[in-house]
């Protein structure tokens, strides 16, 4: 080292970390994707809301200052990692559909459900009916919810809305809230999530409408970042969603796309052909659809593959996604809540970590990277979070474990003892507290 | 109503239920096992730990006098409930096994990390090194976990110990932690845990000092309330199970017992048999099982059927209990969350009812039953807590959703708002509180 040092300056450090995981993007090979950039008694440094420096905590006093009024952490052994990135989750709808989950434990499949009035229409009624300030309220709770697990980046999708007026209405609720919440809010269009009733004799004119007047208003807006479509028997063909991500590409949307989650469609391989930054579910993913996901050399970017268990799960039927085939032929897997009122109600990204090693037989290592910086690239934003390195937002988390080992192995827990959100302390649990 | 009023005086009045439960006891009529006992509306108020009345809010000011100095709280359209009852947990261990978890995640059955000297044996090793300082603390940790989420009454086994001074001594430490803590402690000796290293040669001998030597000691120092066995193959069989608990019955220990987990041995027909308080876990029950857990004629006790989703869900190897088949033959069935570090480390019993719905196709009645006041049947304290009734202990559990279908399909989340243990306010949870 030289003599006259140069410091860094910093306003937060977060030092004493049993484990700290970097979770830093790795390059495309297989072999190192479960890298989690561990350093034991590792330390890291933020200032002004963006991280600063990351390192063995015997190098923090050597190269980092803390600033007069900054705040020093001392995680006390436990494991420090970045805040958790929610990929696929549908915030804003009115109503339960806990009657429905009834019917169908007693025995009712989830399209019987839907073929008798339930299922997505049922939360499409509640939801046209809801006041904005309603879907502000509860969006905002759902939010709140996601913040307590330690998530600070959430996608969230329009989608019970299904006309023009209805599904601008549900965006600029995202955006009103996004205005004051501490969660980074990325919304999608996802008009094309199930046929509404006014156009049953024409899905096609539906479709028409979804490209040409619900795609340029959301896109003129800046209402919206991706655009979505629910591939599937029931609601859209593999030709209608490609007329749909193609003309929310044309508008600068960023393709995603529900696919091969009921049956198998082939919405996987041309969703891949197309460019997408992700493809989710695929419980019935094809061969073809698996060979399509496979990173490629020379580092163009494929699309990551969202899993969401969590469905699989509470739908009943088994037949979860083959997460280790993706993985060893070398897609990038991220993992995802899909919280939603019909086959997810639930803001808990922790247990789809759970669900990943004891459904999927992913690894701790691949069920952290999946809620993590794979779940930032299926949002094109791991540039920005998802992994704790110098420039990227100082999203940081402490968790009340000492290894991360211990993190999908405690299931049905929330592990989050403090959040911190570009630098500043947002949650803040101990147990119990006075009790 | 008569003009001298007689009032009936209490200290502590909940009322504005949404939806008040009682999960009232009920007859044996299997027809009549899924009411819960709803009264919309509803209030209950308690004195000095005790519930003095329950009835339709409308009727409580004109019945019920709060004393001075009493409290008031108003659910506010929340759902009112009694605290839940875990009826199967192993509480005091060292050690966790998460990397065991990985192993087995990556292939390697249960019963081959055994072998490989992982299982119980490892649990076994780390408590036994640990001191009674360290069991304690441990144990406090995962008593506050269930508190977290409504359980007010936890049964809890030792078994890992394995040596008369070490399951004594830890049955001691659930003595000395009970002494101190909210939650209601009932603990059972389960010597019959697993034949520790030191009688691998003979294991009937290690089953004659169950019977001569720790069974007397521990029914001496009121140190247990149940006996316990595991019946599995590598652990022990229904013969010796049996002579470990009739001796157990002998010295007024009730009986419970592992049975039909991993393989099917008999172990509930020989429970039954026996007259046991439970017997749990049930994945591989025979018919003949289920037929000796049915309800008969004249209300002769029989064995609560007690089911252990999480245990299964977490080895991921499939074959849930046969729950339909046991509640449509008339057995009671109660669920637990088989906290252990093993097979299931977790205390999130709500997640267990929302397994009872997705995977084990029990109504939103019947699951909310089996984590009150069929818990408590398996622990011969229906007559005590796990429903609201006058008489019983004021557990008293209000849940942050209006109606209670709502509490299964919340799956993976914590509905708690307040829990007041024999009227007094123990928990009191505001999601994020300032944030």
């Amino acid at each position: 080292m030289s003599e006259a040092r140069t410091w860094i300056e910093a306003d937060l450090i977060v030092s004493g970390a049993g484990e700290l995981l970097t979770c830093a993007r790795i390059g495309t090979d297989p072999g190192a994707r479960s890298a989690l950039g561990m350093i034991p008694g590792g330390a890291v440094a933020a200032r002004e809301g963006r991280i600063v420096w990351v390192g063995p905590g015997d190098d923090l006093r050597e190269e980092v200052r803390l600033l007069r009024g900054g705040q020093t952490v001392d995680a006390d052994g436990r494991v420090v990692m970045p805040c958790l990135v929610e990929c696929h989750a549908h915030v804003a709808y009115a109503g339960d559909r806990s009657d429905e989950f009834q019917l169908r434990v007693a025995g009712a499949s989830y399209q019987e459900v839907a073929a008798a009035g339930g299922g997505i229409m049922s939360t499409v009624h509640a939801t046209r009916s809801a006041s904005s300030e309603i879907l502000r309220a509860l969006s905002r709770k759902r939010l709140d919810h996601f913040l307590h697990f330690g998530v600070t980046t959430v996608e969230t999708k329009s989608g019970y809305g299904l006309l023009p007026d209805q599904e601008l209405r549900i965006l600029e609720v995202y955006r009103d809230v996004a205005a004051e919440h501490p969660v980074d809010v990325l919304p999608t269009l996802l008009a094309a999530h199930v046929v509404p009733l006014e156009y049953l004799d024409d899905p096609d004119d539906y479709v028409k409408m979804v490209v040409k007047k619900m795609i340029p208003a959301a896109a003129k807006h800046k209402l919206a970042r991706f655009c979505d479509a629910f591939c599937e028997q029931g609601a859209f063909t593999v030709d209608q969603c490609r007329r749909v991500l193609e003309a929310g590409a044309d508008h600068g949307l960023l393709p995603k796309l529900h696919a091969d989650q009921l049956s198998y469609t082939g919405g996987t391989e041309m969703a891949a052909a197309l460019g997408a930054v992700s493809v989710d579910h695929l419980d019935h993913v094809s061969e073809a659809g698996i060979s399509a996901l496979a990173a490629r050399d020379g580092g163009k970017r494929v699309p990551v593959a969202v899993l969401l268990p969590g469905a699989t799960f509470f739908l009943g039927e088994g037949g979860y996604a083959p997460a280790r085939h993706l993985l060893e032929s070398g897609a990038r897997v991220a993992l995802s809540t899909d919280l939603n009122p019909g086959s997810s109600p639930t803001a808990n990204l922790w247990l789809m970590a759970s669900m990943g090693c004891s459904q999927l037989h992913m690894s701790a290592e691949e069920v952290i990277r999946a809620i993590t910086i794979e779940a930032a690239a299926a949002l094109a934003v791991d540039d920005e979070v998802g992994s704790l390195e110098v420039g990227k937002k100082a999203d940081i988390l402490i968790v009340d474990e000492t290894r991360h080992a211990e993190i999908p192995y405690r299931y049905g827990m929330n592990p989050v003892w403090r959040v911190f959100k570009e630098g500043k302390l947002v949650v803040e649990r101990d147990l119990l507290g006075e009790v």
